[in-house]
């Protein structure tokens, strides 16, 4: 798995098709990744017609990859199909509830984290769409998901036609705690995000952004409190309404 | 990455240590993950010792691995460390709500599966534990996790000790929908769970449980409805009391 040391979010793809046979295979060998009671609490919507990507692209802030990509995949939250099992095999299914949406969201991000590092080894490149949770009615009504299913992440894919430089990453000993959690003192703060916050790229982000700091683009500009309490209300909203929350 | 299509949960392992610096490794190397506006929303707490082992053991129902295995990754989804960066630099954090916690489980569990699918490649054994969100607050107290911190996965891991079969999976068939959802009849639920439904082992599953189906052992003894609503409403408020709802 080499691959992941080169690893970067593609946005620009070549107009090379990426083959039916090659996607089944991919999303086939994801498969094999461990699931809650074997019960494979996913389902992946493959979008390739140039109408659903137009459709769906506004939910996704109309970011160019969504009608760029040759392949638009949506992965699903489901425990639709366990309860159609359920109810034809003389069985009561109980996952209208919020622990049933998260270990059905829990089984789905680890196999389409599966599917993107086999994708990796091939040469496919993709790009990550954490757009799909602040607009899920949207994506829910042009891929007409029923109840008890949510779609918790996006995938554009295709053949690179971009060479990005890879980004940044905090040093392992901000992410590993050793026996207990080891709290962020002011110094350890310093420390991690030195090596970021002296990156020229984003040196220019805080310059064009007119902001002092680098985290201040963040708060002020990119996540902002009142978004974030917006869209907690928009998801939580279509929780409900797909039966995951009383 | 070969290593896919022979991977199985291990839950015996061998007496061999996992080193320091082959940990340290994987857990570097699977930071090229890709993550919510490169935040790194995630932290790891490694467990080697003994008494922090027995501590986490009741809140994983006892299962052996958690005692048996060398090494107890308990991955959090943190913006803890993102909210003290901003803290530190003069910029107002506004993480204290639901979409925040989706946003950063997700990056975790991203993270979580590309370092599983690295430790496969390695030829390391680890077993997922979908407990973690079951009774976090008692690993929230053992691992002193502080507010905008959450448990969401658990992996065991070692060098295996067993070499179980592979388990059965669904046809692709069943998993994939081409550009809109298509919903499962009846007719669809038998073929896709024909060949488990036949599995020697689910049959006897069933017998020994004393149930008609195999789906009844799933609905009445291993994810029951109450079940399921006495651990949403624990999770609810243990998201309450970590920052991340209202």
């Amino acid at each position: 798995m080499e691959s992941i040391n080169r690893r970067r979010s593609i946005r620009k793809y070549s107009d090379k098709e990426v083959s039916g046979e090659l996607l089944t295979r991919l999303l086939k060998e994801a498969e094999r990744t461990q699931t809650m009671g074997n019960l494979q609490l996913y389902s992946v919507i493959v979008t390739r017609s140039e109408e659903k990507k137009r459709q769906l692209a506004p939910a996704h802030f109309n970011q160019p990859m969504v009608t760029g990509a040759p392949v638009v995949l949506t992965f699903c939250a489901d425990f639709r199909r366990t309860t159609r099992w359920a109810e034809e095999r003389k069985a009561m299914p109980g996952y209208d509830n919020f622990i049933s949406f998260i270990n059905a969201a829990s089984d789905t991000l680890l196999y389409t984290q599966t599917f993107c590092n086999l994708a990796d080894e091939e040469g496919l490149g993709y790009c990550y769409l954490g757009t799909t949770i602040y607009m899920p009615q949207q994506i829910i009504e042009v891929l007409q998901l029923p109840r008890l299913v949510m779609p918790v992440a996006t995938i554009t894919l295709g053949w690179p036609d971009e060479n990005p430089p890879l980004s940044d990453r905090l040093p392992i000993e901000a992410i590993v705690h050793d026996e207990t959690y080891n709290d962020y003192t002011a110094d350890r703060i310093d420390r991690f995000y030195a090596e970021k916050e002296a990156l020229p790229e984003n040196q220019e982000f805080v310059r064009i952004n007119n902001k002092e700091t680098l985290a201040q683009v963040f708060t002020d500009i990119r996540y902002t409190k009142k978004d974030n309490e917006a869209m907690s209300a928009t998801l939580i909203d279509v929780l409900k309404r797909q039966g995951f929350m009383w």
